[in-house]
């Protein structure tokens, strides 16, 4: 008899019913509060009944046909953003519960942060209502070909002709032509262009301008405007991505955003004020980065709880039947690790959102001192949560085993799309330097100064034990028995002893003969030591926190202890080479990490679906035959296979019900005709 | 002034020409001697040759077209392998060379084995020839909807009608349908299905039948038979997997498979003489696997290498100008561990090939001694050689930056179809429970026996130590350098008391009322270690052999060793917290490890280029406009591009180059006719 997915999963749900486990509760939090989660829902359902927003086919679409479609979103995203006058915000949410990466996705995210941000006052007059309003679409072109992210390598230039008052924007080879620009292939008609600024042959170094590269009419590319659409990608097919030259390109002088350097009529470059603003919208974008990197996770994560709950098998077979395979210990070790990742890192987004703001709040007053930082952190964590959520994500997927292959299973298509976010905005490994440095110039003010922690910030005081060295290695980890490990004053000091030891570690390494980038391996071991820290830190507070105590009963306060717990002990595992190198855990803490996480995984079974249940995906969304609430998993396969092309007569089927080509290909096979095989086996 | 790709590589080379580096001669030996890999070169040709296996667009086609395009490759296969008259070996060589999984490869690798190998004498006389020249298109139907893995599970039942001598064969439930068997959607005719087979009543376990699926003529499903291909996949999209309800077929009783369990015109069943060669088969697939994985990755590796070397980045720009991605020691880490890894695993595939060419040779003539050891380590093996594998591809990719992430890298399309090999004949987790299963019993034998090291294979004589448990937990390595570090019997003897010891940790869990489902996180770190030592042990024991030192000059030998050097501290690093906890290796021993895996990506640096040109991939096989032969990267990307179908008119474009939909969907929003948007920032 065929067990009933609907009914296992719903007592899978009773469970944590009974136990009184707050999951509206946690969604709600986790979303940022009840109004808030009302308005998402509200904005969903706008979404859900648009037939353009249809996501049942899109698995079924061809890089054409998905690009096409992506164009009549477009339409009619600009069409409900004006009908249902939504707030920024609001549009945020819209563009996540649309869930493509659609071209005009890339105007408001950014294009017009440049405008905004690079824009004179002036110019703000005399563009900002087109660009909120559509009317100029824009596209922001730094990467060449040839470069990446290596900013002063960029090779396009913009040489100021005084006698006609322009630029003369010019990419001097094919490798300087732009590239991966998003928008641009076939959609956008400006593009905020980085070239570097010339005046009577001096270069100024890298400056946007503003470029015309489509008639506003025709929308033909306008003369010495070379585009074309770069190809088939991992993932982000819906965007036309583009490559372009630009063969002496005038433009007015005003063109160039001249928020903070400018250059007069006469060809008078004038420095800008050192834009310390800036910075803050790189720390933004990674902000953006962490929390997307608890959203996929949490994605997968959700898909893989409950497809496992209700997917049975081996196992004992007794009266209940076989297995779930969730009571698998590798499936759990998999997934509830990956689920604690996905709690842990949404609390680091949230805290780094709070401290974005207040970073942005300091430096309008001029004040700068938190500024490295913030910026070093939101660094390291940028390359650490990608990280762990792109290995996550496809690891989920393994989990699901075969099904886990189809692309019904809801994975594969938002995973693809999620990919990039390890390389862009500065590539994983590369990155961390930023934050191994800022540590390293911590550590030596802090063993330089007579008062080392005034030094030292709120997350980075670990660096303190490393003032007196004789004592810091002789240093050992306090915890005497598995539930030692459990406090997080003990959890905490765990991280930040290592954290410390490999700052000194660093700081050997680092003489000054020896060049940052020899020091790749060892600044990514650094960082993510230090991001560890911070993640455990941020969810330790969280759970002390007075408020979180107050809204939460005792039941769903401990499951959330315990998801912290088991992603600390996690990580303490996956690093336990560096914690028993220093001698600070001896092989009976390694025996009791492994325990712990053990144990773990045994306490959050009981309530894994319902903890995912609270991420608030809804079906729509996840798009998912395996990962859907009402847990009918194999029913859902079967109907969406249903609609497979190859099964449509007329498509890919004759009229009896053969595939096509069946008679010009595979016909002549069966019947002989294409000579005789004579080998013998 | 751009650089000259073409010129990078060529110098790359220069380095390795003048050392006296015998690339030639690593191809040649790799691929099976100097006459084998002739005849692969000529086989290449064929197939380049003919415009149907043209893989300049693969990338542009969307699901149904690559499909289509899969039943033109499977008629120009069966054509050409008749043409050309190849012997079975010579059909696989061409199979990889045509590189794509076309709906016919199949009926070969799954339908005839088990054809050949369950089919009786008369079965054989009646079908083989049919089945060999394609006038019978099979297809190999085990797994169900609701049951992968789990044999004793499946729902498919054969139940003889003694008064009809026939089979009526039937699915009885959605979920027993039989869901992921390729070329079973839309090609085969026949499918060998795995079904429980009853006879009044009873159930005697799973059978292999012989089911007419499609009728010869109309290529119509045959009454009774229901079958839908099962929609787009993360892969294999050439593929025609399939779905398939069977109501009550009937066949006559003969096409049971009778080469071992047989069933009488009475119904009489009589029990298979045991068949210990279908574990050689089993035995053969797995070796298969790590074969394709050494492959997978050597291909990955190849694009990254030629890529990185030629793709500057930052870094110094002095007279030589910004620096080789390569060059970036993190960057050499990702790459060149993976390197000694494809090295590494060759030779075990190797290896293991050997020894299952032996241990079928001793089954023939009734001796069974080696088969446990070679199915437990087959089982590790493909385990833990596809997962390092796919996440090794799937690392050098992201080390090629922004440019990875483009289908026209090669990497994303293979490294899909590559996946499934971490889920297939036996999931990668579960998988392990086969090897930490034997070592546990070669454990209990050894340590209960007079002569332990008489009960002990080759390969885990490193199980002996654990015989004298307290001098075992005595042991500290004896290295006394870094140097000692590259010394064979050292590394052999670190990898070895890891597994030893892993194994001793998990004689204690294994208790009686303790499951080995339960142990799953347990298992796979055992199976790891023993794999990591296995692999070490094939690359020591080639460099040993007297026929290889003959055949290298000193450079060669000297840059394998450095190869295997490198995987063997690099699997050592990885896992470095087992290794301390035992307290064999201590603090100063992890210090040398790092600093040993450093030194040796700075020595096999100078050969890289080199070393991935002798692993002997074409370009047409790469299908990499990073990664070909010539460096010439840039320009390839862009004439690639040229080819997009949104690029050209009539398809993407109109008339006048502009996007197809524009008028649509783009220009009412440029001409603002969607509503004002209000909202302020």
């Amino acid at each position: 008899m065929p067990y009933d997915q609907k009914v296992d999963i719903q007592a899978e749900r009773a469970y944590s019913v009974e136990k009184g486990l707050q999951t509206t509760l946690l969604t709600e939090t986790f979303q940022g509060g009840k109004e808030v989660w009302a308005r998402k829902q509200e904005i969903a359902r706008i979404v859900e009944q648009e037939p353009v927003f249809a996501r049942q086919d899109r698995y079924f679409l061809g890089r054409t046909e998905r690009f096409q479609r992506a164009l009549a979103i477009s339409r009619k995203f600009v069409e409900l953003r004006a009908k249902h006058k939504l707030n920024p915000d609001e549009v945020v949410i819209m563009k996540n519960y649309i869930d493509e990466y659609f071209p005009v996705h890339l105007h408001e995210s950014m294009f017009l942060p440049v405008l905004i941000g690079q824009g004179s006052d002036e110019q703000h007059k005399k563009w900002l209502d087109d660009a909120l309003n559509y009317r100029m679409l824009g596209c922001y072109a730094q990467t060449e070909l040839g470069h990446g992210s290596n900013l002063s390598g960029l090779e396009t230039t913009a040489t100021l002709d005084k006698t006609t008052d322009e630029w003369i924007v010019n990419t001097p080879h094919a490798s300087s032509g732009k590239y991966w620009i998003g928008s641009l292939g076939c959609v956008a008609n400006v593009a905020a262009v980085q070239a570097k600024l010339i005046i009577d042959g001096k270069d100024y170094g890298t400056h946007p301008f503003l470029v015309p590269i489509r008639d506003k009419e025709t929308h033909q590319t306008l003369p010495g405007v070379e585009i074309m659409d770069i190809g088939p990608k991992v993932g982000a097919n819906a965007m036309d991505n583009g490559y372009m030259l630009l063969k002496q390109v005038r433009i007015p002088r005003t063109n160039m955003l001249m928020r903070y350097a400018r250059v007069s009529r006469e060809g008078v470059y004038s420095k800008p004020i050192h834009n310390k603003l800036a910075y803050g919208a790189m720390t933004l974008v990674r902000v953006r980065i962490v929390e997307n990197a608890a959203n996929a996770l949490s994605r997968a994560v959700t898909i893989g709880t409950r497809y496992c709950a209700v997917r049975r098998q081996g196992g004992g077979q007794g009266a209940s039947g076989e297995l779930a395979v969730l009571d698998y210990p590798s499936v759990q070790y998999r997934i509830f690790t990956m689920m604690a990742a996905a709690y842990a890192r949404s609390l680091t987004g949230r805290a780094m959102m709070a401290s974005y703001n207040a970073l942005m709040e300091d430096l309008r007053k001029g004040d700068t001192s938190k500024l490295a930082d913030v910026h070093a952190y939101s660094s390291g964590l940028k390359s650490f949560t990608s990280t762990l959520a792109a290995d996550g994500i496809e690891d989920i997927r393994k989990c699901l085993g075969g099904h886990g292959y189809s692309m019904f299973s809801g994975i594969p298509d938002y995973y693809r799309t999620y990919l990039p976010s390890n390389t862009y905005e500065g590539e994983n490994w590369l990155l961390t330097q930023q934050t191994a440095r800022y540590l390293l110039k911590m550590y030596n003010d802090a063993i330089r100064s007579s008062d080392p922690a005034s030094q030292l910030s709120e997350t980075t005081q670990y660096l303190l034990q490393l003032v007196n060295p004789s004592q810091f290695a002789h240093q050992r980890c306090s915890a005497q028995s598995m539930q030692d490990l459990l406090n997080p004053t003990v959890q905490l000091t765990i991280l930040g002893h290592r954290a410390a030891s490999l700052v000194a570690e660093l700081a050997q390494l680092k003489t000054d003969n020896v060049s940052w980038s020899e020091l790749n391996i060892d600044t990514y071991r650094v960082s993510r030591a230090h991001c560890q820290f911070i993640i455990a830190f941020n969810f330790i507070n969280y759970l002390d926190d007075k408020e979180m105590r107050h809204a939460f009963n005792n039941v769903t306060a401990q499951v959330l202890k315990q998801l912290c717990d088991l992603f600390v002990l996690f990580m303490i595992e996956k690093d336990l080479g560096d914690h028993l190198e220093t001698g600070y855990l001896t092989s009976t803490h390694a025996k009791w990490v492994r325990q712990g996480v053990k144990s773990l995984l045994k306490l959050i079974r009981p309530h894994a679906v319902s903890l995912v249940d609270a991420f608030g995906w809804p079906d729509f969304l996840l798009n998912s035959a395996l990962g859907s609430y009402d847990g009918d998993a194999y029913k859902r396969l079967i109907s969406w296979a249903k609609t497979e092309p190859l099964n449509q007569q007329g498509i890919g089927r004759d009229a009896v019900g053969v595939v096509q080509g069946y008679h010009e290909y595979i016909r002549p096979i069966l019947k002989g005709e294409l000579g005789q095989y004579t080998s013998k086996l």
